[in-house]
């Protein structure tokens, strides 16, 4: 393993077969049903220089499984960096204070950036539209974890991948991690101007895989085994691409109709989160909220395995913590979610 | 117990003895003499829509002192929410990464919104003028312990209730959980516009209480055995009511002379704070600091004992927590504030 | 030991002597060999009224490393202070959630006013242009450290402090804190108008020690053993005050060719951070990164053990944290920072 975890560009297949595996040695933990203390005395330093309740939360959390603190920053351009403090001082500064750090930052290549100046693991959680490892890399878990409950193999799969391809940085990370294994069929949709960038694609086809694009979700796909569905960022949309985009409707919204018309009982549908709920919203909709094969709340459970096993795998504990595991005696619910289902 | 606590209306009067039976229970590890790890290894997502120091951080340490870890929240309408996310998706994924969650939000009916979706305890911390349950209980744990060290009973007590009586949810929410005891002598006292509202003192009137309304705080009422004072909440006001309201002088401040005319040494002074005391203020006034009847200190005090009975009876672990407890070796001091009087 | 931390003017040269011996203990946790839990179950309440990174993560991760939790607040002027709620009302409160309070607050006097409400120990950290005494703390703990590393003793050593000694409030502290102890050769270089105030200079001298005043660093100092700079912090500047100093030019810049011309090999160079790393900036230059006579990064390291150090003295468990000492079992890099030579 890497000092940090910046990209998924620098994770080769085997680095990533270990996270996935330890990830899932985690599950005792992330279920409630085991605790753990490896980390007692470790400090995060949880650096959020942008908006984020559920990355941050999320690997607090994880981190506390582990038995670590948590120090929380958010916003904090109103202190020392807007006094001129440099990324590479913030960086050697909080490197001395914590064990470990997360950051988000808006400016794309700024966390690889503050990395370069500390040998305390960085953990990268997300950068503007750069990269977001940890999401691919849960994205990545779901879809092996389901593919194992449903008995499916991902070597011959087929994913569709749907929304703001362009800007959307989960799905260029997860399609990276993807290329990585046996041949798939990947079928992308987007609304003209929000295509998946053509290196991507390009990169993608050269490793073996059969990629499609289409610009609507009204075709004939065949069979889905994967519908990963992506938000229309349009905060991130330029004038000329708001206009562009004003004649598209409902097309790209995913829904029970579409499920109806086009996937099977075993096809899984996933999301990164947070989607638009509002009525209107050009984003998967929530009248698949109680079917099973909505995915999406088990996808952002799978958040705290995966970020438990980047933190051990990490400070290389990952091979201690099953011995110390102690059973959970506070009440836990048999499913987190009313409308969660035992599948 | 429910698996929620959203009001004070879904709690009969053997779970509200209960929980005061479990914070009673909990004195020795707030008063920091003792220390438990029974919560070590869960996680409270302790969510802040709305500014709040004390009750957050009241929250925040009654889990800490339990031996849980907290991640706090704060303004997150800036976040994913501001994406349109919905409470329900918001819900879910926090159960995800939670064992337990506080909320505090604006909105009336949002908390139990949020609740609907998931199994895992939500509490809620304050729903804008609708409702504060864990402030109830502790007004209602610091009467019920005043009344023990004055040897006192609650049944035929008298209480005047005084100030904002019309936005104040905590004495909305005190007054439905006194009217489950023993017939008592309740005294309101408001402005004229900012009375309780007439179906709460229909309520307690129909459960066997004597309630009596004044407009005034210079009247006779008689042996007082509890004085309850609120801020008048002016940015609650409309604009019709700030007008009717700017007549209305200092008659609505409990002050010294207020005591020294209408109460006894066994009289104790109540306050849910934070208070505004600066000078002019209509409210409680700073002439009774080191008053040994101003209770308002103990009264917050309080908020440990009580949120970590509703933590610990929610997770189902109050009956392990006096097996575990430890003695405390740091320095704690003999009164936490330099006024505070040992009674 | 008094029962608050506010000033260093408190402080007895036994008392100073004591907390930087416990800080020297405390060392092996602070570099991440050892982990101790004598605080666990105990509450920091981390109050800060201003933002501010640096402090508030050392704080915090000081009193994780002791086994305690922390309740983080900023910027709460926007909650019950904004209601009129009095620092008494406020620290009282406080005082009945938390162990111990750290309190960063724009208004000088305002954190001894909040500790004068509460026997819980208050540790002042940094009250606009009034006191900061952790960072004196931890300046004098660097210099001592670095000195007994280069075989240095104090007395008769020759410190130069430059940069804005009228605003500076780390540079009071610090020479009233070296003030006590054998005479020194002190050089003061600042811009006309950032003059150190007359009463400090007066002071210093009176106890013995060698104080000169300059107005340029480009002059014959002889040899120095500290070079301490500072951040020229315009915002602190009257309007007055900002048109003298447009005429003053990069003169105050402590760089390379500054060391070059000035300094040996064992001087060292501090700077409480942070530091202004734009081009222009009158401050620190980057070009001393990596030189290991910049030893800003170990002074910022320094605050971890010397934070340590004032919370187990003010709560009295300083001799019980070696007694429980364990190793580390995570991952801990050599060094920090890439730039971090083992000295």
């Amino acid at each position: 393993m890497t000092t940090h975890l910046l990209s998924v560009d620098s994770l080769s297949k085997d680095q990533v077969d270990h996270l996935l595996r330890v990830a899932s040695r985690m599950e005792p933990i992330a279920a409630r049903r085991k605790v753990t203390r490896v980390l007692e005395g470790a400090v995060l330093g949880n650096l959020f220089f942008e908006a984020s309740t559920r990355t941050r939360v999320s690997f607090n959390a994880a981190f506390c499984r582990l038995g670590g603190s948590v120090c929380d920053t958010t916003g904090f351009t109103f202190s020392s960096m807007a006094k001129g403090e440099s990324l590479y001082d913030t960086s050697r500064v909080m490197s001395g204070y914590c064990d470990a750090i997360v950051m988000r930052h808006p400016d794309q290549g700024s966390v690889a950036e503050f990395a370069e100046a500390t040998n305390v693991p960085v953990i990268n959680g997300g950068d503007g539209p750069g990269e977001h490892p940890s999401q691919a890399l849960l994205d990545l878990y779901t879809i092996d974890k389901e593919f194992t409950r449903l008995g499916k193999h991902l070597g011959g799969a087929h994913l569709l991948l749907t929304g703001d391809l362009k800007h959307g940085r989960t799905v260029h990370s997860l399609i990276k991690l993807l290329s990585l294994y046996e041949p798939l069929r990947i079928t992308l949709v987007s609304p003209p101007g929000l295509e998946m960038p053509g290196q991507l694609v390009d990169l993608v086809a050269s490793r073996g895989h059969r990629v499609e694009q289409r610009e609507s979700l009204d075709s004939d796909f065949g069979d889905l085994d994967v519908v990963y569905t992506t938000r229309i960022q349009k905060e991130r949309f330029t004038d000329e691409l708001s206009e562009s985009f004003a004649g598209v409707s409902q097309d790209f919204r995913v829904d029970r109709a579409f499920l109806d018309n086009h996937c099977s009982a075993t096809t899984i549908v996933m999301h990164p989160l947070p989607r638009d709920s509002r009525p209107g919203a050009n984003d998967l909709n929530v009248d698949l909220n109680g079917d099973p094969r909505l995915a999406i709340f088990r996808q952002t459970d799978n958040g705290i395995p995966v970020r438990m096993a980047i933190f051990a795998t990490l400070l290389g504990v990952e091979e201690l913590i099953e011995k110390e595991m102690r059973d959970v005696r506070w009440f836990v619910p048999e499913t987190f979610g009313v409308d969660d289902r035992q599948l």
